[in-house]
């Protein structure tokens, strides 16, 4: 077998067997088969595609390029969730306490995320002594225990992942769907679950921009979850606004204990309500409608912010930041953003929003940059909310005042204030099983 | 000015401006921009294409990459030929001499390729004492003196072509029509010359297997050259027929040598006659009839052969061996190919001839192997002729008897014999100018 025939076979449209398929993953994993080589298979797939058994094909070679996990010894069903991304996106800090302390288990393997802000470990370690690396025993010991345990992702998992995207990154090859969704499959099934609920973001701050793209890619990685034995189902979800009022580590993390407690943004708490009740569905815990109850009960009574704390405290965490949000350091500089018009927030460039925290140190450029904790936005006014001249739009924060300034007009620039009231659309637009 | 975002154009179909092809050249030569990146750049360019802008710029930044040269003291008009390439193509060494001798100067650069057999180099490298690495003053006092000296490609000559060649090679993007234009126009503009007869090969032996595309290939080298102020002409031929009888070196020499005599094979005469006819139409000395005429009388009169002898004894040369061709060494083996069953040669496979040959020892499967001059085929039955069960089809040779089994076996594969007459088309089907 020969790489330049791979290569030219998928140029000229061809379909890739399994084995061609491993053949290059394994070559590529062990160098044998060098990055040019790979970005141009890549831009091939890129323009031409790959079916459902081809991309089923390289998300299990993309799995088994690292160690696949074993997770027998977790008692109960064991079900993740796993969101493509977006700004603000805190969802994994709410709804994985919530099925936990209805009797899911959820033992979550999470990214440290090179973007606007941190990944959902990052947002964790804002909370004074968390530890998010554990060794396996204690991992699989705090799940059993608590019902749930976060940890940062390892390495040595799908390996081929990581180069492949470091890769399609700086070659214009990341909006390729076979490749999103073998690379997102190929991380999730090396862990141990029984179930995955997908959160397919659409619109501008996501990889796929309409709502019919989404479907196709939830509907493709939900088929290649199934092929591998899952428990699958996915729901779309809008990106076109960011979820709650907050961007930025501990701004989200106070963000998430407020919705916990009953709360939270209405916005937020819908789509954390809607994951969590379709995470314990699938995990067999009644119809759709009881999952929802169940849910509702767990935020109302104290037991989802309860499990939170329990997780907290597990994982080495003060768990009196989360009694107590109020202990979190704030930001040492801070200032507000007013509106330059008066009219209706037509839409956002949710991106932008991202960008402008990231600005204001909430992220990473580099792997090697260090996250501002307290950094991020605060919004005061969101789509669809109507603003007077010089009213507060958002409170930007940082540690460093010479941020501020670049932060502030990306903001600005992100925001479209006309006087036409925009008609919104339902934050949960889909649901493909 | 960003890799990443002229990857990102050019993938979504959108024409590069010159400064951002000269920053992609520019910057691979010089190591910024790493293989992967010109990969990927290379595939979509495969998919989406160059319109003739682009491709100028592409091929004139390939040209600035290295030593563009100066023939300003050569005297008289320069011309030059090239063939895009094909089995058993010796026409330089017969076309060059003609012209020469008849008060054309060309000043000469071949590369060595690798190939079924070698480059027109290799080839006069075969002829005793033959030198192709001269110094720029030694190389222009002989095509003054001479009116034609032929030497090898020098390395700092364009090297984002050697570059993006050796890329193209192993990532499956060589045929594509602006890269192989500009790859082909960006070494021969690096060349002083004022006129340049293009001969584009078609066929299955060649990168263009129809004539309509080898006519797009030709119209845009065509446009590509008067753009930057040459004179062009290109004449598109067959290559479904290997030229002549002899592929191989030393074969090959010996046959151009014959033709120079008067007494080639018809079809090799055939393309040299109207290759050199157009070469001196093209530097202006008279109608494409009246330069018929010169060159057949330079054939017939002797100036043409007498003109090679001098080229010859001018780079150290031992002219006796083309007073008298039985000098050249000849193979320690060879062995008689017969026909299996008695009909018409319908069609033969060129390139499996071509890699025939390179089994034989005539071609470099590696940079670091060398030539046998002696091995090769030589035909003695093509295309058209009737053969007799047993009959000879063609007689291999080499200086190592164990390769013959394997050549005979792809020699055979690649002749295929009918009970029909083929129906044979022109050699040379048609001009761009």
């Amino acid at each position: 077998m020969r790489t330049y025939d791979i290569i030219k076979k998928k140029r000229d449209g061809y379909a890739l067997t399994n084995e061609e398929i491993r053949f290059f993953i394994d070559g590529y994993v062990k160098g044998d088969i060098p990055d040019y080589q790979a970005s141009a298979l890549c831009m091939a797939i890129f323009y031409k595609g790959m079916n459902v058994d081809e991309t089923t094909a390289l998300t299990l070679a993309i799995r088994d390029s690292g160690d696949v996990l074993d997770f027998s010894k977790i008692r109960g069903v064991r079900v993740d969730k796993h969101s493509t991304g977006g700004v603000g996106d805190k969802t994994s800090l709410v709804v994985a306490p919530i099925v936990a302390s209805l009797g899911v288990k959820v033992a979550k393997m999470s990214g440290r995320g090179l973007g606007h802000t941190g990944g959902t470990v990052d947002k964790l370690e804002s909370i004074e002594g968390f530890k998010v690396d554990l060794d396996s025993k204690t991992f699989i010991d705090i799940v059993n225990k608590v019902g749930i345990a976060i940890v940062g992702q390892s390495a040595s998992l799908a390996p081929a992942d990581k180069m492949l995207y470091a890769l399609r990154d700086v070659t214009a090859t990341v909006d390729s769907m076979p490749l999103i969704a073998s690379s997102i499959m190929g991380k999730k099934l090396a862990a141990d679950d029984d179930c995955i609920v997908l959160d397919v973001k659409t619109g501008s701050g996501s990889f796929m921009k309409t709502v019919q793209e989404s479907k196709q890619l939830a509907s493709l990685m939900v088929d290649i979850g199934k092929k591998a034995g899952k428990k699958m189902l996915a729901l779309i979800t809008d990106m076109d606004i960011p979820l709650g009022y907050a961007i930025g580590n501990s701004l989200e993390v106070k963000e998430a204990i407020a919705t916990l407690n009953g709360n939270g943004p209405r916005d937020f708490t819908e789509v954390c309500v809607a994951l969590a009740s379709n995470m314990l569905y699938l995990a067999g815990h009644g119809s759709e409608e009881e999952c929802r109850k169940k849910v509702l009960s767990s935020i109302s009574d104290g037991t989802a912010i309860k499990t939170f704390e329990n997780m907290v405290t597990a994982q080495g965490g003060n768990a009196k930041w989360i009694q107590n949000p109020e202990l979190f350091p704030t930001a040492k500089f801070s200032r507000e953003v007013k509106a330059e018009k008066s009219g209706y927030i037509n839409r956002v460039d949710a991106e932008g929003y991202g960008i402008s925290a990231l600005l204001l140190g909430a992220g990473r450029n580099t792997k090697e940059d260090k996250i501002d904790y307290s950094a991020g936005i605060i919004l005061s006014k969101k789509t669809g909310d109507y603003v007077k001249e010089g009213e507060v739009l958002a409170t930007l924060y940082t540690s460093d005042a010479q941020k501020l300034d670049s932060a502030e007009r990306r903001f600005i620039e992100s925001t479209f204030i006309t006087e036409q009231k925009p008609i919104l659309r339902p934050l949960v637009l889909d649901k493909v099983e």
